[in-house]
């Protein structure tokens, strides 16, 4: 498990389990402020792999992904550059920060991962989704990217809630090709959305 | 060596060389955004230490001393807080924010290192300088701590220049009891200072 | 009567009326810029008693409430901190700023009086309503505080409007045990909360 | 047709069109950073004439309404103040900024122009609309104004949506004494408004 | 002596001493935030009179001065504004923010009182000294104000220093004609600036 | 003469003399907000040309360098972008705003032109002095332009004054291959500075 760990500020907490009843807490991966940390699902040429956002202590007004490798989930290092925003002329809804959503679904193409794209309104933050598809081999090298969103808020309880305008993706369970994202609605609930693995790979080719 | 390397921000770069001829570049330490990184001279119980900075994209109004610990300087883990900044009631000088100024130097006493504290004035950030000892087996441990500072800007080439108003620890030379620390004056010239250790150890304690 | 009045800024304005057709307005308690006002209802230790939150000139980010007294209700003094904001992590929704809502009701257990707290999200201002306890005999002093809020924007007529996501106590009817708490949603519409006010101090008594 | 076009920024684009398939683009009217540009439907003494809002690069929070005269809609000249926004206890919604909104319309008591006004709470900007009579010989003269607002954000398509809190004119089609005014709602669907023109020029009488 | 005292912000302290060993402190006149409170060296009309800034709980970017009455010294009302800031175009060093300096001197011609104004350049807040002339019997009339300020920072020691910058005057000895103005230079040293009462009330006088 | 002019903000005025005693405006060249205005010394394929620089209406943290047309000094048009400012990494010294300052010089290899470059370090802004060869024919076009600067501040009347570290080109008078300009210094007096256009001409090409 991987979550937005307090240590100071946030950063990126790992646990493990065998039961769901019992936790073991790790190290944290990273120095604080980071947000957003994703884990592979599998080692990447002998090293466990996460996504992570650098933020600041605040409601960061930037924010790119970036990866790191671990020989032992505990000491992090190689830390490169994946993915950045996107001009607002390009792809508005991502111009101001991503951050990484799903842990990364394995598919012949590459590794599908969902992600949140922030653009600052003059009435402040607004979260859509799109998603991914990373080099198998490399996942530092992006394959394929959405430059339009799969989803914006636009039902009630995305648009209203504790923050409004949020659209945040948390977990994809997927069998076979379909897939199901979790997402945070408006920091308020949680909503789930579904797809085909292969209609959304086919939506990102095309952009 | 490590210095204040840029990769899409800030962050720590490390190099080493035989000969101050050639160079040879590692991986960074840590994800930008961070700066006011430091190695201690040699290792901590088996392991290098390093102190740190984490900040943001800009002028980082914020910002605390952590370390980190790494079993070959490639990966990097177990990060702690170190030192934190101080209210402006108790201590005005180092309440903004901190970094991390001169390799530590290992003391009888503990490990001396000095730093570096920012406070905004209605005018922008004005930098001086203090030290803090270390516990020399657990370097996480803070045993004495400037509450004044050391040195502050006075003399016109720290009061005036590129960056007005500034005096940044950069390294420090040491022989016996004697010690010259080299710093950043107005972000336009250097300047040393001369010291010795034992009174700047009394100084501490007496805090 | 206590209401925001403008004088060169918001202030605390003060006046009477026999009839409420005829109205009669007295010099404002204090200098601007201060904020929701609440007289006690009856006179503490022979002097008039008013709570208040200093501000700024705009949307103030900050916010405690004090205390002051007068012997005539024309000079006010012997100003005393009585309530802070709370750290986020122990009680976001209050961490921002806090105010005075509801004119003191007089219980067994102290004053109980209704106030609001403010979180800022990355959206704005967020406005929840807590309660608080305060010493009958010596009212600078708190006894019970909700660190959980007792009202948080939720209906549609709370969650959008003029100034979305705020509830905002402003006045208290009660018999009895009974008490009905006028409160401004979304800075739009009026609504009103109904409560006993022993089970509000139940609650207020188990945080 | 005039509209928000991007050269380095938003400026005041200008295109003609025969038969609404072809379209010839002109020189922007101006430097950027403006907004709101709409062009008088005839020649006013000889000129053509555009009201504009001069603005900076992000979400501007300042703007009033400015008049430029060109003789071939090339170069553009003689530019005038026309109307500033309206302190906050005068006319609360339109204290922030106001922007010219459709094309002004011919009437016998003068021209006829809706605009929007802002208003920054301490959840952003809240746009709501307005009209002026400006005078037919010289339209750098305001006739009348409204103090009140004709509309602001009430319905839900206007509260919420992709930016909250928006009723922002664009258009105004008119026959006789009726018109309808074509106005974006929270910047994610379109609205219309009926009214009658008699009844809003009296309305603006009364002001 | 009344000074800036800290009291969960800044606010105005007063104390009392018989011999300049033994101090007495009262009851803050105010409630934070405030700043630059002088008292009258007299009662006026029967009642202590004093002059205060208004704040907020950092480096206030706005603020006037207002006068305020107490019967005691410990309970203050009848809060009045005196001065205000004056728009950049006509005397742009006084245009974001003025604050009383000295205790007034009284003369045959009015209340002399040197004050600080201050104005935003790019490079932070400049501090200069301007003097004012207050009516004898209402001092919450101002006669004649200096449009040109008396002082501004130019000697090195003004120029530069812990917040560059600044000329601030705190205390006014005068003996005859003679006048003595005390001001702190740069937040780091003090001056002295001396004059003739004459020519500084004919300097006021002409403007 | 063109100069920064007050027309409800800074905007670019134009007037014109015969004999340095009696002066006649004319009509400003654009809408507010502008700063920078500069006019080049004949008519560019028949047409008087300004560059200038948009800005906001405070202390602009932003701006470029554009050029427009008007067949007679009172309408303008054909605005074009000619210089923008650099990233941080490539040219620290003008990776905020840039503006133009001196009146073009003609010379064989281009048009000659001095300017001014800010950066914004924690302590504000800082201007510098570059120069730029524009094409001839079609002065749209940048041929050659300073990545290091000219002149920094580094006397102590550039470092210290109204406004610390400025050095502001206003105008350039040239005989043979002589050139003096006249330089703000610190917003509190006027230098100057002497070279030669070949030598800066050379300078420019290497870069």
């Amino acid at each position: 498990m991987t979550w937005c760990n307090g240590y100071h500020g946030p950063t990126i907490g790992i646990a493990y389990t065998f039961d769901f009843q019992t936790f073991y807490q790790c190290e944290n991966a990273f120095l604080p402020f980071n947000r957003n940390g994703v884990l592979f699902p599998e080692k990447i040429n002998g090293k466990y792999a996460m996504l992570s956002r650098p933020s600041d202590s605040g409601h960061t007004p930037f924010g790119d992904i970036y990866i790191s490798f671990s020989p032992d989930m505990k000491y992090w290092g190689e830390h490169r550059s994946v993915m950045k925003t996107v001009p607002f002329e390009q792809s508005a809804w991502q111009c101001l920060k991503i951050g990484a959503g799903t842990v990364p679904i394995r598919t012949d193409e590459g590794w599908l991962m969902f992600y949140h794209g922030v653009i600052q309104t003059c009435n402040g933050f607004r979260y859509s989704m799109g998603a991914v598809l990373l080099d198998l081999a490399d996942p530092t090298k992006v394959l394929h990217r959405s430059m339009e969103y799969l989803l914006a808020p636009a039902a009630p309880y995305e648009l209203c809630g504790d923050v409004p305008n949020v659209v945040f993706p948390c977990a994809a369970l997927h069998e076979g090709d379909r897939v199901a994202v979790y997402y945070g609605a408006a920091d308020t609930c949680v909503g789930m959305a579904f797809g085909h693995i292969s209609e959304i790979i086919e939506f990102l080719k095309k952009q």
